[in-house]
């Protein structure tokens, strides 16, 4: 259904048709169905659907959009919206809201409701705490696969995930029992030699990024998230796993290209907003450059000398950049997924010095090539050349190292990227070439 | 363990213990530990394990390392693993090894295993033929509960996932059944009202990167293979979509870093091959770089004249690369994840033009600042401050133009990152530069 159409039957006041279609949508399209109504059309929409679904949709709406719903909503309206989310969603959309409207929000559902949401508040936003639901299925570890499955036949219908489910003995998580063995034993068959005791498992406190990385590793539907004394308080999905994911990748890549990391959909986020986002590295980085700057500014005397040197400023200036960008951009993905480590250093150091000379003399008979055939200058030629394999050295072994130190130093790596080792390969390139070029041309 | 333990308990031929203690790693950490062994003593290992965590650890190891330690398989070995593996990761194995040891090997295993095999090998490496399982579980529509819980304790054990079953008349699918739905139910229900007639499915053919997009966005646990009849062919897991979407994202990288895409491991790849990936952007950038060395070589009377106007050079050329990767990296990401579509090709350009025009003031500012208090020299700050104020705008503009425009020409948008943009912004701001110091300096 187009969204036309579903303004022209809200027109027409076909509620049961609406009601009938919408119910076969996936609540993902459904969200982004109702996010082309206005505020009018979407609160009536919203009436229309089963109360689960509404919910769930709900989950996956924008969060704007999602402020305006609930303030038309009646106390009744939001308790029973409350009562259907999962508490992570809820707790989720509500960590976005000024702190007056969530009490506000809060004092219309029921108490237990209310302590589990303040509970997942509480945790900071890069914390697993901010990702995990409290929906999921506990075991006692001498049931049988019959009275399992029949708890998970009561219990499941409100929980995020059945298929990891957790045995636990006062509070303290023993392992994970699969709902696939569960299946695939016989009924009478006591769960005991089920329970996965080597299972992975995280704490509240855990770095989120971190724990997205066990999915990716291990291929996990649900890690138990754990306390200090081993006592089970929650899980987190691979959904949400993946989520993050891709989220902070988005991140690194904007801290690669000197932004501040940023989430929030780029035409929903303001122009000044952007511009703070970008404007403290671009100033940093171009006062920076004068330090190149100065640099060439000693040897005004070689370039009124031989014109024509400053001609491959350029050239020798984006070459090193992106040579160093190359290097840096492996390392720090390499450093991202875990495929790499501080114990690697020399390893690197060793491969992008080969890499670096087979690339640096492959460019240097290029750049000694076309500068025959255009200038028929030797003198600059060799001049181009040499400094053009000793920049693509240094680029390729600061973009290397610069990382991996970083990480070391408890830094982000992902800030020694391009633009950074760029400004720092440009001086050395430009004091490379202006020594070199002073010394052949005898200046 | 560590791997030393481990090397002494096999000295002393402590086989048993080793098998009680390995049996309870995980197959991902086993991978990670036997990847430690040399080749004598990991096959030693190998066959110490149960086969089926043999199996499974098998698929978690490096490509190389399985190819050693199948070297050391008798007939009957490789007939046993071949059983025991999932066909998508036997396949996924068999796919990097040389065409007739392929053959070699498949001549030990039964005829329908290597049916499978050599159908899932058929498959390009990027669709999703080539990330699909056929071990899935199909349920009668007519089926209760009860007895598509039994088709499942049979089958499941072979199934690389049991959560979700599909519903299939004639190799027809109907519809997704999950085993939440099944364990929430009646054992006496009929499962027809279960079946989810609206699911998501995908095409043998299809991108890998399309399905696991979908994943992403739907949060699914799998996905319905089907070919062009409709019929059921195989499915693909969510842990198979992580792996695809961090690779994918390690591609875009790459290619935003003007390397060619390549997953093999940073360590393991030879350093010619480094060299070979990263050459020809660096050689067809260089070159280009030679445009902007031209527009400069023209301005000899504007250096000779004010020899300081080159050494503002390197920061309005950095300046610029950095503004138009700012811009190129955020629209690069925004299309990679779905977030923008060619439809806000306008409102990108309205963005941008406002964060440049903010931006560009702001250097401006700081620019003319920095001059004067280091120069003196108001005419030289004049230059340099509207130089960086086109730069900037022309940079962000272009930014987030060319990977939409390299979209819509059904290029890849990465290909339109830094490095090529910074080079096209490079020769742009050199001109305009040194046609405002011409001007101003009436040179």
């Amino acid at each position: 259904m187009t969204v036309n159409v579903l303004k022209a039957l809200l027109e027409e006041k076909r509620l049961r048709s609406i009601h009938d279609v919408l119910s076969m949508y996936n609540p993902v399209d459904l969200a982004e169905l109702l996010s082309e109504l206005d505020d009018r059309e979407l609160a009536m929409v919203f009436r229309i659907l089963d109360k689960p679904k509404a919910a769930e949709t709900f989950s996956y709406m924008d969060n704007d959009l999602r402020q305006e719903l609930i303030k038309t909503f009646s106390s009744a309206e939001v308790k029973s919206l409350f009562e259907e989310l999962f508490a992570d969603d809820a707790a989720d959309f509500l960590s976005d809201m000024p702190a007056n409207f969530v009490t506000q929000l809060l004092e219309n559902v029921d108490a237990e409701t209310r302590k589990t949401i303040n509970y997942l508040l509480q945790y900071p936003d890069d914390s697993v705490g901010s990702i995990m639901t409290v929906e999921f299925v506990e075991l006692d570890p001498d049931m049988t696969v019959d009275s399992a499955l029949e708890k998970i036949r009561r219990v499941g219908i409100d929980s995020e995930t059945v298929y990891n489910c957790y045995a636990v003995k006062r509070h303290k998580l023993l392992g994970v029992v699969t709902v696939k063995d569960l299946l695939t034993h016989g009924r009478e068959e006591p769960i005991a030699p089920l329970i996965l005791g080597d299972y992975i498992s995280i704490h509240t406190t855990d770095d989120r990024e971190d724990a997205a990385k066990l999915f990716r590793k291990y291929g996990l539907i649900s890690i138990p998230v754990v306390d200090t004394e081993g006592c089970i308080v929650g899980i987190v999905t691979f959904d949400d796993a993946i989520g993050v994911l891709t989220e902070e990748t988005t991140e690194d890549m904007q801290k690669m290209a000197a932004m501040e990391a940023n989430t929030e959909p780029y035409l929903k986020t303001p122009a000044w907003k952007h511009a703070k986002h970008r404007i403290v590295w671009l100033l940093v980085l171009m006062l920076s450059a004068s330090i190149t700057g100065a640099i060439i500014s000693k040897y005004e005397a070689a370039f009124a000398a031989v014109p024509l040197l400053v001609s491959f400023i350029p050239m020798i200036m984006d070459t090193g950049g992106n040579c160093g960008s190359q290097s840096s951009t492996l390392i720090i993905r390499g450093l991202a997924v875990d495929e790499l480590r501080f114990a690697d250093t020399a390893r690197i150091i060793w491969m992008e010095l080969r890499v670096a000379l087979l690339v640096g003399l492959g460019l240097a008979v290029a750049d000694s090539a076309f500068i025959m055939l255009r200038y028929n200058d030797l003198r600059l030629a060799g001049v181009v050349s040499a400094a053009m394999l000793c920049t693509v050295v240094c680029a390729k072994v600061t973009g290397g190292l610069l990382p991996i130190a970083a990480k070391r130093l408890g830094l982000d790596p992902a800030l020694m990227a391009a633009p950074l080792i760029t400004t720092v390969v440009d001086t050395v390139a430009m004091f490379i070439y202006f020594t070199i070029a002073s010394a052949v041309f005898a200046i």
